[in-house]
Order: C-alpha cells, then structure tokens, then sequence
C-alpha cells in the first residue's frame, strides 16, 4: 500500500463535514464537471479521492484482495497436501521459499513455468483462490467488520489521548 | 500482507473440488470436530483456512482495508487542505514525510501529539476515514472488481501460459 501522498493534485470538499461550514456555492475553484446537478443537503456526492487516475479505491483495494486470496489459496492448498501429498507439500513449500507471494499472478505464473508438477500446484491454488472468493469469502462481514474497525479506532484513539493528557478524565 | 506459508498445521479437504475424487468418508485423517452432519452434497461448508488462529480472513482483510482507508482519508483532506490552507497542507505533507502511513492507527496517535494544531488535522483525518467506509466506499463495487479480477486473471495465467508452450494455439 502506497504510504506518499506526495503526489495529491485535485481538490473537493466534502459534504460530510459538519465541524467546518463549507458552503459549496462560495467555492468558486470547485470543479465544476463534478457539480452537475448538485442538490444543497448535505451527503449529496461522495468526497473525492485525488490520486487514483483512471482506476478507483474500490480496484486498488480489490487488487490488495486479489493477492490476498492468493495467499489464502496457497494456505488452503497446502494444508490439504501436507497430509495426503507430503511430496507435492515439500515441492509447494521449497518453491515458497524461492518467490514472494506479494504480487499473486506473478507467484502462479511463475509456479506454472518450474515444472509440470508445479504447474498442476498453480492451477490448483487458481481453481482454490476462485472458488474462495466467489463462495467462503464473508463479503459482508468485511465489511461489517472494518467499519467497526475504524470506529472502534477512533474511539480509542481519542480516549488515549485524553487519558494521556488529563489524567483525571480515565476514571470516567 | 504476510507472504509465509510456513505455519500450515491444519489440515481439511474442500468440498469444492470436483477435480480430485476426494470422499470425505474414506479419509480418517479429517478432523472429526469439523464433520458434525456432514451431508454427502458438495458445497456444504467452507474451505478451511489455517494460520489464522482466533482471527479470520475476514479480519486479516478488514484490518488492511482500515490502514487504506486512513490513507485515502489523508488524500482527501491533502486535497482539500491545499486549496484553502496551504499552511495545514504544509504541516501535513511535512507530517507525512517523517511518518508512515502502512500503520494508520499508529500515524493518527503520534499526528495527535505533534502539536495542537496536528491534532486537529488527525480528528479531522479520523473523521474523513469514518465517513468514507460507511458512506463513500462501495463495498458491493469491490466484491464485483474482485471476483471479476480472479477470473480474468486465471483466465489470462492460463492463456499466456497455453500461448508461450504451444504456438499454434494461439490462433484461436
């Protein structure tokens, strides 16, 4: 995950923001491309995220996912031969040694090239990775779970920095 | 994301495996525990993902989406700042150099004790991250990206690979 936000250009505020009184029509350098049609209530279009280009955060977040259940495959695959093919279990994991699974196309096309055992292994962990996303992977309970997250986080973040500034305030 | 598979222990075979004429009935190295009504139907529970321990997949994935959404939250108010506050977008970008964004939680905390100022721009931060995962994101668009970019990538794995080993095949 990119760590600079060195390279922000665009601008928009936010509707969501009640702490500052923004009032859209006094902003003359609002993009007015993104202003079509736009009602005066509040949560009326979503904040703008600069820096994406052509792509959007939903296509960056689900290509870190499209590695992830590569890795959860690799996972899944090798405990299944662990006790029923120690060989192909030993071949899977010395491979693993050799290549990152950080970028999860390249690990399997990689695999697919080492030997024909290998590629049967690749094909495997492709079939594993589609069948878990599309069938046991909990999509609503992600996102259930990262709201609370980041409510949760917000929450505690703010009590520590209280607790650590007026120390009285913790016994509350 | 983690990229070791070495761990593995546990062990189950998926019911999404027409590939392998695998009967659970015959494997006595299946844990019982898991077999509880068992029906004969494929598809009848999940893949067992180990590794995981008291966690889940579901959480792993949940925790990276909260570290993105703390980054796109920085992006935003980047954006904003630097039309309408070049001072705060200064103090931030300058922020941002010495401080990591791969912890989110960990960049607000120390962002909140920098200065008062600093700590206005990390509530405001939090504030952006809480209200883009609830209303902004689109979590049903990040399933469909996902699952579409699994089959098009095994689709595409498979075909360079068909294309490069047998020439010919390529015609079709």
């Amino acid at each position: 995950m990119e760590s600079s936000a060195a390279t922000l250009a665009l601008t928009q505020l936010p509707c969501v923001y009640p702490a500052k009184p923004i009032n859209h029509r006094v902003y003359p350098f609002l993009p007015s491309k993104r202003r079509i049609s736009q009602p005066t209530h509040l949560h009326c279009h979503k904040m703008f995220v600069p820096g994406f280009g052509e792509a959007s955060p939903e296509a960056k977040a689900a290509k870190n996912l499209h590695n992830f259940f590569t890795y959860i495959a690799v996972k899944i695959v090798s405990a299944q031969l662990e006790s029923y093919n120690p060989e192909a279990y030993e071949e899977l994991m010395e491979f693993l040694g050799r290549h990152s699974l950080n970028d999860g196309d390249k690990f399997c096309a990689g695999m697919m090239r080492e030997s024909s055992r290998h590629k049967s292994l690749a094909l495997r962990i492709m079939e594993v990775r589609s069948a878990y996303c599309k069938q046991d992977f909990e999509w609503d309970n992600l996102k259930r779970v990262a709201i609370k997250m980041v409510n949760e986080s917000n929450t505690r973040l703010m009590r520590d920095y209280i607790s650590e500034t007026s120390p009285v305030e913790t016994e509350k």
